[in-house]
Formats: C-alpha cells, structure tokens, sequence
C-alpha cells in the first residue's frame, strides 16, 4: 500500500484521518490507490471496466441466524469472526471492493444471554490490503473492544467481555477511517438476550442497511471505487439492505418466505455510516418496536415506521394476517426508488376478505 | 405521453424506475416533459414564465377534519379520493405541478375506529396524465392497498379493508416512482381510533409537511419543474407545511385560532419522500406525543421536538396559558428560513403574567 | 453594517431573510459583510488569513453546570445573559466569527425545578454587529421569550416566566436568520427539574453539538467566513461538540475525568440548525434515557444510540465498570472521522476482566 501523494489536498484529508485515528485509538490509513475524493462540482467520471468478483454473493442470508436461548444459566460463548476483503457486484455490472466480516453484508449475527462472557477472536485474512478490528455496542470497554481486536492482514486476536444488559447491538470495524470500512460493509449485530428470553415466533429475520459512496453514478456499470469526498458530504450513491441492490427480494435471494397466520421478528441494523433509517414494512405494520434495539423498558405498539440511527438497530415483530409481498424498506422513499434499499418477505397462504378484499 | 429519450443518462434513469416497480409491484413511467434530473454541478437555471394557475389555493385547511367518532361499535366507513393533478403557486410567482388527492396537501383526512371497515373508491380524474394509487399505513394487505388501487386517468378502483389498529397513518401514491408523486403531494392521514376514542379536546389541527425538488432556486419566479436528479441527492427548493410556503399562517391562510385556556391536538404527517422532520411547537411544548402516531403505549410527556419520520405521522396534545401566535415548525431551522416550513396558530385571550410578563 | 448589494441573487436570499422574520417575529437582517452565499458548484475558495482571535478558548466547561436543587418549593431564580460576538479558532489555525452566550458554547447551562419563576435578563454586548434575543424551549409564551428579550447591541432587556413543566430544554437565538445565529454558536440548556430532583449522580456533564457551515474546506487554514448557501444545503464544515473541533478531549481540553465504579448524567444539547444527532458513547451504552430531554414518562433503558433532534436535547445517564476513555459521538461517523464531532471522558481506575478483559 503506498501513501498518497502529498498535495494540499490530500493533506487535508490526511489530518482528518489523523484526527479520525483519536476516536478508535489506533492506527489506519488512507489507501491512495483505493479511494477518491471528489468535490461536489465533479463532472461524471467515466468508470474503468467492471472487475472480477471473488465471491459470487455477498449478501448475508436473513435466516441465517442462531437458534434462540435455551439456557436457564449463564455461559461462555465463544465467537470467530474473519475479516475479508472482497470484490463483488452491487447490482449486475457493476463492482466494488467490499470489506467484510466473514464475507457477507451484515456479518454474522451473534447470540448471546445476559450475563454470559463472550469469548471473541478476529481473523484478518491473509490477502487483505488494510488493518481491521471490532466495536461491539454490547461491551463496556475501551473503543468496544476496538483497540484489543486490531488486527493487520494475517493477525488474530482476541478479547473476552461479559454481556451485561439486553438488547440488539450493532458492532462495527472501528480503524481510523471507520466510515469507510463500515460503509464499504464491516458491521452486524450481537443480540443480547434477557435473561427470559424474548417470545417465540414463527420466523427470525436478519437484515442489515447501510450506505454506499462511490465515483460513478448509480446503476453505472463498471468498477466504482470509493468516494471520500461523497462520504463527507453524505451524498450516498447506493443505500442497501444486505450490502447489495434489491438483495433480498424474489428477483435475486428469495429468502424470506413465510405463512399466513404466523409471527414475525426482524433484527435490523443500521451501519450508515451517516444515515438514519425509517424502517417500515409496506403492507404491514410493527406490532412491537424495540426502539434503537433497547430492550429494558415496553417496547412501542402500532409502530408504522421506526427511526434507526446510523450505529443502531431496531427489534421489530408483525404478524401476517393476509398473503402477499412484505416489503421493508427506508421511507425516504428515494433511497427505495433511486438507490437500492429494499427487501421482501413472499408471504403465502389464504386470502381473508375481511381484512383485505382488493376485488371489493 | 412521451417516453424519455434513450440517451445513456435516461437509460439510468429508466433503470432505475423499474427497480422501483418492483416496490409498489405496479407499472409507472416518468414522464420526460414533466421533470428534470439535474446534476449538483448544473448552472443556475432560468425557468419559463409562471403557468396560469388551475385552483387558486392546494393548502389543505387544517381544520377540515372529520368531527371524532361517537360510535361504541365497527361500522363500514365509506371513503372516496379522486385524484387531481393540478397548477398552483408554491408562494407568489412561483408555479408548480402539483400531483394531489382531491386537490389539496395534505389530502383530505379520514377518519375511523379499530374494528372499522373502509370501503375506499379511488378515481383518477380524466384529465390526468398519470397512473395514481394508494398506499394506506392502516392497511395489511399487498401494498397496503397500492395494487388493487391501481387508477389510470379516467379510471376508478374500489378496495376494502378492516382497520385493526389503532393510531394516526399516514396514506401516499405509491405507482412506480413513488417518491415523485409524494413530492408533488400525494399524501395524507388515515386517523384510527382506539376503541374508547382519544381524550377530547377543543381544537384539533391537520397538517402535513413534505419537501418539493425543482429546478429553480428557492423563491425564483417562473415555472419550477420537476427535478429527479436533486430528489435523488435529497437536496430540496421547498420544505413546505400544507403545501405552500408559510401557507397556515395569518399572512395567508389565518386557519388555525384558539382560545386561552383551550387544548388542541395536532395530527401531523410528513410525506417526505425523503426528510424526517423534527416537530417543535415554537413557544410551547408538547405536553403529550405518541410518536410516528402509533397508539398503544403511554404517549410520552414534556417533549420540546419529535421526530417525525418520513412515511409517519405524530399526534401531539398542547394547552395554551397565556396568548401570542403558537408556530409550528420543522426545527431544521434553514428549512423554516430558507424554505417555507412554518404554520401557526394565533392564539388570543387573557395574558397571564405569573406565566409570562414580557415586561418584567 | 451594510445592506447586501441588490443583485437578482441577494435579492432572492433578502427574500429569505423576511420570511424568516415571520417565524420569530422581529426584525433582522444578514449582514452582507459577513457572509457569502456558494452555490454547490462553487470551486474551492483561498481564504484570507486567520485572524486575530478575541478569546482562546470558546468551548463551554462541560463540568461548569450549576449544582442540582435541593429546595423543596420553588423559588425566583435570576438569570444573566450576555450575548457576545467573538473570533476564535475552530481549529489551529482556522478562525471563525463566533456568536456566543457569555462567550461560550454552548451558552451557560440554567437550572431551575418545576414551578420557579425565573427573571431573565438579556445583555447584547455593545461591541456587538447585531442584534440578538433568547427563545427558551421551556416558556410558554410568544417565541419562547424571542420577541420580549430582543436586544440590539448595548440594550439589556427583562422577562419572567414560570417553568410549568420538567426536562431539559433547549435554548437559542431566535431573531431573524435564527439559523445563522445558532450555527455561530447560540444555543444552551435550561433544565427543568421535577420536583423531586433527578436521581443523585457522581458526575453531571453537559455538551452542546452544532454544525457550522463556512467558505472554506474542513481543515483549511485561514479565516472561513459563514456560508448561507452550504446551510440552506444542509453541507456542513464542521459538525462540533462544544464549538470547536475535538474540544473536550485529552488533547484539547481534559474536562471530562471519572473513576470507575462512578455514575454519570449527560446533558446533551443538539443546537443544529439542521443536523439531527446519533448520540453514542463509544465503549459504553446508556443506562437510561430520557428521549428529547422530556421528563414525565418513563426512560428508555439500554440505549446505544438515541437520536436528539436539533432544537432538542438528551438527559443520558450510564456507569463505568472498568476504566478507559469514553467517547461521545454523533454515531453519523464522517461527522467525527472528517469534521470534529467528538467528546471524551477519561475513567480511571481498576481493571475487570470479568466484565472486560483485552489479553485474553
């Protein structure tokens, strides 16, 4: 990795990443030849050719989540997490250098009990290019355990803390320069449990958003290589659930699936870096809204669309009275519309006129 | 209608347009000699002269609302909403293509109880351009109505659905390119109330706050047209509060009065498409809020500013001890100075200087 | 103070500037020797050299809070405010025209409890360019108190009200380009106490986040003059806590220190204008939360990020079982990483590697 070249400019941004560094406690930098950083008055750029993927998907599936607690007592859990570096396609044609935890967007979700120690080791691959670590927001500790985690390609660590209260937190790389790692997709969630478990529902779900800044325009096919520039000003060029385009619908990873009559819960996390969510589920509304992922106090009822900051999550349940498509979204509906950010859950089973008739 | 023309730009566009299909799983087009996509680098415009208005004011009078519900059981609840696409002045000189539902931002406030059933007919006026529908947040059901609402100019649609929980919602177009149509007015409130209703009060007010995306610099003469490219950068001319700017206020539409003494209920809703807004009753606070309007917890207390979600509402209670004007605002305050969002209640009466002495 | 030049584009601004008199209805104007206008195309600008500063430190003592109540009836508190204009550096070398409370940001915090009467007194300095006033966030009266205290330079005015409900409340300028006002640094917190007091702590901080919009590029050295086009952007320079990059820190100002085994309540004020915060602290969760600084419900417990509007505040509370900085966050982390958003609080004490334990 070469330093950038030492203009004015990019002096600038090399004192806000020294400045950035104060906030992890650690070292990073800014690979030159990774980045760019345009100013708002930048013409179009003309993108060079896509490039190879090295995973085919990087989605993470939403039903690829631990079973809920059985356990009365506490326990020790132990959790591997692998830093990745990937390249992989945004929508089709168009590529991009995701950073990963175990190569999928959002990382693995992690489940754990009050009470229980967690026993956590982090990988950086081998091939990588970049230094990396983990701030879990279930820790009490230095940096969330940033600082004990840093790892450079090839390194493994590793941490142990207890968890100490309830809820859905996110976790995140927190080098200097974390909100190009978090918006190039190293975040997830670690669910902490209560002590008596939450409900039981028919149907967990997993979905992370979070926000893309690059050169190109979006849907632009070619590479598309980062944007410092665009990132600061929070000008995104895509916004995702699970890190690609339309991810999770019946046109690419038809994973949700569920049935009429049957409960549902969401764990949804929001890595931004910089954007809130206002998560809603179109055709549906949240029966219960743990918000910012707080369990502690009663959750909220009725809840049409539930704001979720940018380090964040949301607990969410519903239930499907009717079939048809679930589909959850951010309500700034350009984001939707223009930018990508949208899953479905194909929700099957018999019609009941009384609460939905279309053919009245 | 014309179709855009396939430059390679429009192509993006399109592209995008039809992902949004997938969301309001309906067909829908942008219409190419109805907007703009313009880039942040463009060159200031200069806009055609102002259109000739076809209605004089699109401001919804927020106190036509339906009065509360006295009933102790379900009943069917018959709504109609026909569609208008109409020209009006954003403020004095400045013309816009409004999309609405029957001619007025908000659309017309209905009104229900839990356990209700609505029968909705929606008509598409002939003279429109566009496919409309409805998206209504009290509904489960595909879309939330947004398919089998599906209107063609000249067309009409009927659905019907039972409201099973209780709060205020917000309905919006939700056709391909949704978030065109909410900018351009297309949203509203559904009230569902509790059972044993909502305390009663002595004035209830109705307002909705969206964001307008032009070509034209904010309070520029002419015609504004629309400008899909500053939507997508979320970056808007308007943030406007019933539609026009400082449009409830006792320089244009004196609305909104109340009495020392008195208490009032503010529904509020923000149809964005993009915005959250973070609602402040300017020299007063809300004593009560349910936020983003969902019933079914305690309502919180004392709160200075909600945040208002885009695709969500609030309802929010407030007495007024002593007189002066109560000014309703978006406290992004350069969105109130710069923009347009202010609306405000003159209240009069008695002053009470053990409260407030202005001339202590 | 001069009138801007009455070019077609000041006029439209000038325009601005007379709605916004609306909303706080009282005169005001923008002083054209004081503020550019870019339009998001604008190309970098070279900026006069920094000037002299008038203090060196303008980031308020987040431990300078007076202390809690222990009266058990309420009582006449006297409050003195004066207002002052002031250059000071954002960052080494980068200086900015402030506009403060007392000189500090944010302004002093006011402690009162449910049922006192408070005598404000208002003094614009005579130094001072323009005019300046206070609306309070806990007044029920016209503007909050805007219109009574109204001051140009070298006035005093008086107001009395009576604080009727608890929480901790914003306050802030509020004349005409009240938003330009706040974004140069006017803005506080009075608290409201309940009349029982809020639970006995061992640290109370208190912190004020605001966003600055300039001229110049995050990091430029020399003078940045204030931008009313980057603010009607909502494209900020700086995003700060307590008025100046990385203010509360160890390598600023080491205000913040605790032991562990201690407890601690943020009071956290948003002045924005616009920007809303993700208020996280990094290594740690908030215990309990009172949303929007309203107290009168229950707190949300367990909160790792919970949103504070601008024109809104937080009273946060939480306890620091092992030693190691905290870091107070806008969680929106290009705020932090590229423009100044961050606090730290220094715990020392002894190590538990039960609950956190690095070298495991």
């Amino acid at each position: 990795m070469t330093q950038s070249t030492a203009t004015r400019r990019t002096f600038l941004k090399t004192s806000a990443a020294a400045g950035a560094a104060a906030v992890a406690g650690c070292a990073g930098e800014i690979p030159a030849d990774k980045v760019t950083y345009t100013e708002a008055d930048s013409d179009p750029r003309s993108l060079d050719a896509a490039r190879s993927t090295t995973v085919d998907r990087v989605a993470a599936d939403p039903t690829d989540i631990p079973a809920p607690i059985d356990r009365d007592e506490p326990a020790t859990v132990e959790v591997e997490l692998t830093t990745k570096e990937v390249t992989a396609e945004i929508e089709p044609g168009v590529t991009f250098e995701y950073m990963t935890f175990d190569g999928q967007v959002p990382g693995p979700m992690i489940r754990t009990r009050v009470g229980d120690t967690v026993d956590l080791t982090i990988h950086n691959a081998e091939d990588n290019g970049m230094p990396h670590n983990v701030d879990l927001h279930a820790v009490r500790g230095p940096g969330g355990g940033a600082e004990a985690t840093m790892v450079a390609p090839g390194e493994t660590e590793r941490v142990r803390f207890k968890v100490t209260y309830p809820g859905a937190f996110i976790y995140h790389c927190a080098v200097a320069n974390m909100d190009y790692h978090i918006s190039s997709g190293m975040f997830g969630i670690i669910l902490v449990e209560p002590e008596e478990g939450l409900p039981a529902v028919d149907n967990e779900f997993y979905l992370g958003q979070h926000e893309v800044y690059t050169d190109g325009e979006t849907g632009q096919e070619g590479h598309h290589t980062f944007d410092m520039g665009a990132m600061a000003r929070e000008d995104p060029t895509y916004v995702l659930i699970n890190g690609e385009k339309f991810a999770i619908t019946p046109d690419n990873y038809a994973d949700m699936t569920a049935q009429t009559g049957e409960t549902a819960r969401v764990y949804y996390c929001v890595g931004g870096p910089n954007l809130a969510s206002s998560f809603h589920p179109i055709g549906s509304v949240w029966d219960e809204v743990y918000p910012q992922g707080g369990i502690g106090g009663r959750p909220q009822r009725n809840i049409q669309t539930t704001p979720v900051q940018p380090g964040s999550t949301a607990i969410a349940t519903m239930h499907y009275p009717v079939p048809g498509p679930v589909k959850l979204v951010d309500h700034s509906l350009s984001r939707v519309a223009r930018k990508g950010a949208l899953a479905v859950i194909d929700v099957q089973g018999e019609e009941d006129p009384e609460i939905f008739d279309p053919d009245a």
